[in-house]
C-alpha cells in the first residue's frame, strides 16, 4: 500500500495539467496547484500516506458528509421529509430542480440540501454550539483534537456567498428553513472552512468503514446509506462519472479534497487543489481511478480470492 | 438462501398493496399483480428460486443492460461520445435535459440513451440480424436457447410508442441516430419484448458477476462499469432511493422485473408486475430491500468476516 | 364614458366570484375583496371615475413602470445590457430562466428584472434619496403631491421577502446588482408600497399617453417602448391572455391594481383586490375586457371612423 | 409612401451584413441573401412596393397566421383547450415547456402549437382537401388565384423534419393530435411551402386590417385577437424585441418573410432571406423598424393629428 501511494503521488507530481483552482472563494484562489497528498486509514488500524499528506486544506463540501451524519443523529429519518435522496443531474448550486420540486432539495450533498442538513443540526442551538458539536463529531471520528475551523476562510466565504444566500432564502420561501438565513449561512460557511490534512481526513472517514475496530458513530444501516448517497450524489453532476471510473463512494470539496470509502476496508483521503470542470479535484480524481484499478477495491467487482491485487 | 427466498415470496404474497400495472402498453395492462417470483444464481453455480419464478414476463427496460453490453462490444468506449454516464434526475422519457444537452442523452438507461445504444448495436445490420445477435448474447449469458421475443408485445409497443418516436426524432435532429427512426424504434421495441422467467433472467445476469465460473462475455473493467451505471442510473428518478434502500446495482423494467447484481456473489432476478410511482416493481423493490438487509449484500457495507449473514 | 364606468362598477359589484387576496404579504391579506374602483384620465384632460376610485391601495408591481422610466432616465438604453425585453412565459418570481440566462432577467416587469431597475435608479444614492426621486416622478406625473409610501406595508414586505432576497442574491452572484442586496430589497419594497387611489393612478399614467397635453416625462420613443413592454410582459405568464382579451398595454400589481394605457387616448386605472390564478386582479381584468369591448380601444383594431364606439 | 419604400429598399441594398440563410431546409439554403422586397396594401385599397417585391419566396411560418384563422373558423374558441395564448420565451422548436405543460403548446405560433392548428383544420379531411381549403382562404384574402404550394420545398422539409416529427409524436403521446403524425407533418410541411411575393403577401394580410374595404374573412373580435397573438408571440423568443422596436403585430418565417399589420391602416409584407440570431429576417426587421419610425404607425403611440408622419 505504501508503495502504491508513493507511486500515485509521483505520477500526480509529474502530471502537467493540474486543473484550476476555484476562484470564487478569495482565500482559496491563491493556492498552489502543485500540491498533492493522499492517505489511507485501513480497517485493521494502519495509516499510510504519501505526498503533501500533512498539509491542512479547507474540506469545503466534504463537510457535508459530517453534517448529514450529525443531522441524522439529531432527527433521524425525519430529515427525508425536507430533502431528497436522488442525484440532481445538475451543478452544485442549481436552483432549477428546487423550483420544480417546491423547495425540497434533491439530496443533502448539493448546496441547497446541505443547507437543510445544517439547519437541522443547528436546530435551536446557537451557531457556536452547533459548530462545537460538529467539531466534536469530526475530532472523535478522527481521534484528533487538533482539527479546527479556519475563521479567515469562513468569513471570506460569507462575504461572497450570494449563491448560497439565494438558495437559503429560496428554501425559506418554502418554509424549509427553520433558523434564520443569516444563522444558517454563517454556520454552513464555518462548517465548510474546517481544515484538515489528508491524514486527518482519512482518519475522520473511518466511521463510514464497516469494520470492527472503526469508531461506531452511526448505526450499521445509516453508515451504508450515507455511503449509498456518496456513491449516487457525492460529486454533483460528475457523480455518475466518478462511480464509473472509481467505483467507490466519495465526496469531493471545492478545496480539492475527496473522501473515499472502501466499505469494509479503508477510508481514503486525497487532496490536490486544481479542479476539473465538474468542480472536483482533477489530480485527486485521477489518483483515485488509479488507486481503484490497482487495488481492485471497486464495489462493483470485488476481487476474486487468490488474485494478487487487493488490501 | 432457499429458506430466505421462500420467506420473501410469502411476504410478497401477503402484502395487500401490490402496486399498479403500467397501462400504456396494452399487452401489459391486463396482467395479474398477484404474481411474484424471485431467483438467485450464485457465483458457485447454484440456482435458487421461489414463487412464480418460472412464469415468463416481458423484461422491457432490463433489456437496456444487454443492449449496452452489446453496443460496447460493437464500438467500445466510443459510445460515450453519443451518450452520457450521469443520472438524469428526471423520469425515463423526459426531453428536458436532452434539449439542454444538445441531443446527448444523460445515460444509456433512460429511453433516449437506450435508443442510442440500440442504434449502436443495430449499426448497418438489419433489425432482424441485430435482434438475432441480441438473443444470441442473452441466450449465451443465460445458457438457455429457449429465450425468445414476444412478437405480440413488440407490435403493441410500436403502435403506442409516440414518446419513443418523439425521442428518436429528437436525437435524429441532432444527428445522434444513424439508422432510420423506424428501424431503431422497431428494434428497440422488440428488444424490450424479450421474455424471460426469473430463473432465466438470474442466469442471464451472471455475466455481470465478478466470479471465476461466470460467463465471460465482457471484460472485467466493462463489467464493473456496467454495474456502476446500474447503481447510479438503473431506476430512473428512483435510482438514488434504490441505492439507499438496497445498496446493489440493479435495472428495472416496466414489466415488473428487476435484475440485481451482487458483484462477486450472485445475479438476482425478481418480478412482480405492480409498479410503484417511479415505474419500478413495488413488491420487487421491497423484496430486494429485505433480501439486502438479510444477506448483508449491500456493496456499501460488506459483512464482517465471521458474521452469520452472507452467501 | 361616465355611464360606461358606472355600468362596469355595478357589474363588478354584482359579480359573485371576486378572486382571492394575495396572502403572502400580511398587510394585504386582510383586505375586503368587495371593493372595486375605476378611473380614466383622457388625452383632452378630463378625469372620469366610478366605484371605490378614491380608496388608496398598494400599487405593488404597477410601480415597476415608474421604476423603469426612472432607470431609463438614469442610464438610458444601457439598461438593456442588464435586463432583457422578452416575455418570460413563467411566473413573476421564477428563477428558471435566470439560471439559463446567466443572471440577466427576461424583462423589467418580472421581479428579478424590476430589482435590476431599482438597482439602476438607486445607483449610488441612499435608498431615501432614491425613493424621494421616485415619489417626485410619480407626483409630477399625477400632478398630486399627496402620493406617499405606506411604511407599514413596506416593512411587512421586507419581513417576508425571502423570494425577492433569493432573486437579488442570485443577481448579485452574477454581478448584476451594484448596490447591496439589503439596500435594493429595502428600496424595492418601499417602491411597491406606494399608495394611490384609482384617480391618482390614472392621472400618474398619463405620461405614457401620446397626446399633446400630457406630462412629457419621457421621450416619444421611450414612451412607445414602455407601452410595448407593458403589452408583452405586463402580466407575467398571463400577458398573452391580457393582450388577447383587452388589447391594450397594461401593468398589474398583486395589490389588485392595473394601469392600462390607450396610447393616444387615455390612462386607465382599475382596482379590485381579489386576484385570478395569474396573480392579476380578477374583477379588474374582467372590467378592462368589457371596457375594451365597449370603447373599441384595442390597439389591434382601431375603430372605423364613423362607428359609434370610441373615445 | 412610395418614396419611403424605395428609400428603405435602397438602405437594405446598401447594408453589408445581410444575415444568414437557414441551413436546415436544403431547398432554402442556397438562396441569395442580397434580395430584399417590401410591399404595403393600404386600407383605402392602394398597393405600394419596392425592391424584389415580385420575387416569390417560401412563406414558411407566416403560414401559421392563415392556419390559425382556418382552425378558428373550423372549431372556434374551442381551440384554446388544445393550445395556449402565452409567449413561450423559448425558441420555436423547444420541447421544454411542452413537457412542463403536459402537451399543451404555449401558443399557435411556435411549431408545436402550429401543428395543433394544422391538426385542427385538417380534422377528418384528407391532407389534399385541407390544403385546398387553405389555398382557397389565402387566395381569397389576396384576391389572387395564382398563389400555390412549392412541392419541391414541401418534400425537402418533410425529409428533414425530425424536430417537427418529434414535437408531433410528443403531442400525440398526450393525445393532443387527432390525425396521424404523418398526415399532420405532411400537411404542415406543405402549408409552410406556400409561395408568395411581397405584393401577394401584403394583399393576403389585408383580412387582418380593420377597415371597411378589407376582405371580411374573420370576425372583428377574431381579427383583433389574431393581431394580439402576433404581437406577443409572432417572433418566437424575439417577440418582445420586435414589439419594442417596431410596435406592430407581425409574424415572421424562416424563409425571410414577415407579415406586419397596422390595424386600421395597412398590411405590410417584407422579405429578405438572411436571418438574425432569433431566426427572423435581419434586413426585414431593420426595414420594419425604419418603417415604423418614419410612419409613426406603432400601435403604442398613435401619431397626433396634424403631425407630419403617418399614412
Amino acid at each position: 500500500m505504501q508503495d502504491l501511494l508513493r507511486e500515485i503521488a509521483e505520477a500526480a507530481a509529474a502530471e502537467a495539467d493540474k486543473g484550476n483552482v476555484a476562484t470564487y472563494i478569495p482565500e482559496l484562489a491563491g493556492i498552489d496547484t502543485g500540491q498533492f497528498g493522499i492517505a489511507v486509514a485501513t480497517a485493521d488500524g494502519k495509516l499510510f500516506s504519501a505526498g503533501d499528506a500533512d498539509v491542512p486544506f479547507s474540506i469545503q463540501s466534504v463537510s457535508k458528509v459530517f453534517a448529514l451524519a450529525l443531522a441524522l443523529g439529531r432527527v433521524g429519518e425525519q430529515i427525508w421529509r425536507r430533502v431528497g435522496r436522488e442525484p440532481s443531474g445538475l451543478s452544485f448550486d442549481s436552483v432549477l430542480l428546487l423550483e420544480r420540486e417546491k423547495g425540497i432539495p434533491r439530496n443533502p450533498f448539493i448546496n441547497a440540501g446541505a443547507l437543510v442538513a445544517t439547519d437541522t443540526y443547528l436546530a435551536s442551538s446557537s451557531p457556536r454550539a452547533a459548530l462545537g458539536e460538529l467539531l466534536t463529531f469530526i475530532r472523535a471520528a478522527a481521534d484528533d483534537e487538533a482539527i479546527h475551523i479556519n475563521e479567515t476562510v469562513a468569513l471570506s466565504e460569507i462575504a461572497t456567498a450570494h449563491r448560497n444566500f439565494s438558495l437559503a432564502h429560496y428554501l425559506a420561501s418554502f418554509d424549509n428553513l427553520h433558523a434564520s438565513v443569516d444563522k444558517v449561512i454563517g454556520t454552513y460557511s464555518h462548517q465548510c472552512a474546517v481544515e484538515m490534512t489528508c491524514r486527518q481526513l482519512a482518519m475522520a472517514g473511518r466511521f463510514l468503514v464497516d469494520a470492527p475496530k472503526m469508531p461506531a458513530l452511526v448505526s450499521d444501516e445509516r453508515r451504508r446509506r450515507i455511503n449509498a448517497l456518496m456513491m449516487t450524489c457525492g460529486h454533483y453532476d460528475g457523480s455518475g462519472d466518478f462511480a464509473f471510473r472509481v467505483g467507490m463512494p466519495g465526496k469531493s470539496g471545492v478545496g480539492g479534497g475527496i473522501l473515499v470509502i472502501s466499505p469494509s476496508r479503508a477510508s481514503i483521503a486525497v487532496w490536490s487543489p486544481g479542479l476539473n470542470p465538474y468542480g472536483n479535484s482533477k489530480l485527486g480524481t485521477e489518483a483515485m481511478q488509479t488507486f481503484s484499478h490497482r487495488t481492485g477495491w471497486s464495489v462493483f467487482g470485488v476481487p476474486h480470492r487468490g488474485q494478487p491485487h487487493g488490501g
